[in-house]
């Protein structure tokens, strides 16, 4: 995929002049992207992304038409454009894989290379890995409501813009949906693609019987018919069954039916039991109509018989608690190989200075305890005390039975990609494991354990040290 | 802008393909693309997404590959592959220009023609109208809170995939905000473009007066410097203040300083007395994080001197009560001639059945008293009983002195643009004049007046007749 360079915001490309105009582009630097709060409340996310992110890293290239439109800003000097004209993207960048699950706090992608480089891909990295890792994130937890059955995307007419749509039928697929009604983001993510039909399908033929023939007339292995255009259990499903035995007769059969109104817990317990007394026990039940993880769970909770949920605005927007965004920044952390902080009076805003590695302790019986950050030559082993990154007066102490694995590896190096592209497939089942990992609690919906995200003591020394040395730095008023 | 035809949902295919095997895809059709609530729970909605909407008609085309992938899925006959490889958008389309304040119940777009080829655009229009007017509508929102203060979009690193950056920028303007940092944006749409700089760039130098001394360097008349990296009062405004007489002494004039963190009315009127002080009172002071509508009126409410407001995530991604889509539906209103209409218990999703126009009753001094929809042969005038489209039972009596206007015209003409493109400026202009015509009440935040949508005697009717003949002919159980 190629985007263009000017997806990004202005003072990217001022800030860029100004290096260039300082002579300090060149100068390395390394950037921190992660998030600060796991989005909807929740005790995890899923991140996700990183493939297009990589794609446009080293497609990154201005074209003719875009620096005659810089030019024509009037904010720019010949030299800058020039050095726009020949700019590549060469700078080096770690990061787990797509599926894996992360926590506020943990570095997510590293970026480092030249001070120009690794500035101006700040707001293309950001646009991508914030709203994939969000609606990954979502996908997971309407999938763990779903339990056994099956979720799939339904949500491009009400994504934001079309390739709002396109995203998020690949971060939802990563983050467990089985398939998608976009038929753009089959073909090009290679992900299943599934649909019913309309109610104005039916509106358009003289009755619903007549209309429901016509479907399995054209599709007859492979019609899901819509039963709420007139009454759901007294017209829809009836028609339906009228239907399935007409198939069954010649050689084929109904897929199911989809219920897209009303009480949906109710209506799928009375169609499955007509379905059922008809013979119809392979008939599978799907329901649609402004899903997300908290209405599924209540639809199981009170029996319902939903084999296939359609999830559509709330998974491909990621509404829900907490906003429609994640709030993932991009700070700088090193420069000229000196660590670098952003100070506040809030230290939950304050950054981790320095080149990091993320490290995940895994029990033996391969469960996550929690992660720690620490510096790049760090060597923090079983039994160490860390401390958590806001209080740092509150520590702990790593069991002594844990490995300590990197959660991250280097995924570009020089601006080439060093991973090999993966199946979706192969990130969603990542994703499945890594949740079956998780201390319980982290899964669940309402006030969910916090999983820790520690630094280690060299990190917290660095930190208080650099804290010290800016105060006493600071410009007098 | 090209948009691929499988940027739609599978069933509009399937469906298609069942239309062709009925012999019924060139059956004429209309169909109505409407939402039923405000969003935000606000008093109305900004119209916005058609150009791209009609750009997308006009060019929609199916390539060789986007065929052989619907080849490979196994479920479309040669004779279907072939209809598609043909296919053109041939239909009308009625709509308001963009700009325009609409309300729930208002049909927006009517889109008639081949029922094959109405069917298949409806995901596409769904998704450009819906976000579209979503975000031109909390733009207006933002707008009004702001006051003669200027709003600046900043949302693309959290906006909800590249596109939906790029396309919040551009509805962003349509509701009333005067440029974007997005520069793609700024390049595709001709919007203005703002930026200032990042905290990386004050943490790239030994201190922050360096740090602003070279950006004002580079930029010595556009430096909006960003006064929060270490303490506002205390060290960022004191420097920009020796920037800003520098500047002067060399000719030049510091723009603006940037507020990004802390109690903006606060901190926003101690930088203005500071730098009234110095003698710097044409220094504007712009102010972001985490801005929406409300904030911007308590901002306001309580002093605060904001000149400037950058508003990023929540006016990208259009957050607020309600949630982060617009509810728009499109729904099949006339087949071959015969109105049609959908039949729930809720007579709230009840359709419209139908051709219609959309009339406002304006008084004589411009401002809008209500909405009527009609049928389109209906001879509505001054003095009419209308009713509410929801309870049957109420209705009202158009004024005596109001003139009835039509909201919508022909934008295209089979298959053919009939609407020149207009600027985005006069989009702004029309949403400017519209939302000064309402009702005062419709533009508050909480609790708005609530504008009337009814409609005429004949079309209550028809709606009548219509559920009476449904009920009458429905299948038995």
């Amino acid at each position: 995929m190629r985007l263009s360079p000017l997806l990004t915001d202005l003072y990217e490309l001022t800030m860029l002049a100004g290096y260039l105009e300082e002579g300090m582009a060149d100068k390395p630097a390394v950037f921190d992207l992660y998030f600060r709060t796991n989005p909807f409340a929740g005790g995890y996310a899923v991140f996700a992304g990183l493939e297009p992110a990589l794609d446009c890293l080293e497609q990154l290239r201005f074209t003719d038409k875009e620096i005659g439109y810089l030019a024509g800003l009037g904010l720019f000097k010949p030299r800058f454009l020039d050095f726009l004209r020949a700019f590549r993207f060469r700078g080096t960048v770690e990061a787990p894989p797509e599926g894996t699950v992360v926590f506020a706090n943990d570095p997510l992608l590293t970026v480092s290379g030249a001070l120009a480089e690794v500035q101006l891909v700040e707001t293309l990295l950001l646009n991508l890995i914030n709203f994939q890792t969000l609606v990954a994130t979502k996908a997971a937890r309407v999938c763990s409501a779903a339990g056994d059955a099956e979720v799939i995307e339904f949500g491009l007419r009400r994504a934001q813009g079309p390739d709002g749509g396109l995203s998020a039928s690949r971060a939802a697929c990563v983050g467990g949906a089985r398939g998608t009604s976009n038929v753009l983001a089959g073909m090009t993510f290679g992900l299943p693609v599934r649909g019913t039909h309309a109610h104005s399908w039916v509106q358009s033929f003289p009755d619903e019987l007549t209309a429901f023939r016509a479907y399995a007339e054209v599709f007859p292995d492979s019609s899901v018919l819509l039963v709420d255009t007139y009454d759901t259990l007294k017209s829809g499903v009836p028609n339906a069954i009228i239907v399935a035995g007409e198939l069954n007769q010649r050689g084929h059969r109904l897929r199911g039916i989809r219920l897209d109104s009303g009480d949906l817990a109710y209506l799928s317990r009375e169609a499955r039991r007509m379905l059922d007394e008809a013979g119809f026990a392979d008939v599978r039940i799907l329901a649609s109509n402004e899903l997300d993880e908290l209405v599924i769970d209540s639809v199981r909770d009170e029996g319902g018989r939903v084999d296939i949920y359609g999830v559509g605005t709330k998974l491909a927007t990621a509404a829900g608690t907490g906003g429609v965004a994640l709030g993932g920044v991009y700070k700088l952390v090193a420069i000229d190989g000196r660590p670098k902080m952003k100070i506040t009076s809030d230290l939950a805003k304050a950054t981790l200075p320095g080149r990091k590695r993320v490290l995940r302790a895994v029990k033996p019986d391969g469960g996550y305890v929690q992660d720690v950050v620490c510096l790049v030559d760090d060597a923090v082993a079983a039994g160490a005390t860390v401390y958590d990154p806001v209080n740092p007066l509150q520590h702990t102490t790593l069991p002594d039975d844990v490995r300590l694995v990197d959660l991250r590896r280097m995924v570009m190096a020089e601006g080439r990609r060093t991973l090999e592209p993966e199946p979706l497939a192969r990130m969603a089942e990542r994703c499945r494991e890594d949740l079956e990992r998780l201390p319980q609690g982290c899964r669940r919906f309402v006030n969910p354990h916090r999983y820790k995200v520690s630094i280690s003591a060299h990190l917290n020394d660095l930190r208080s040290a650099l804290i010290q040395e800016t105060r006493a730095r600071r410009q007098p008023s």
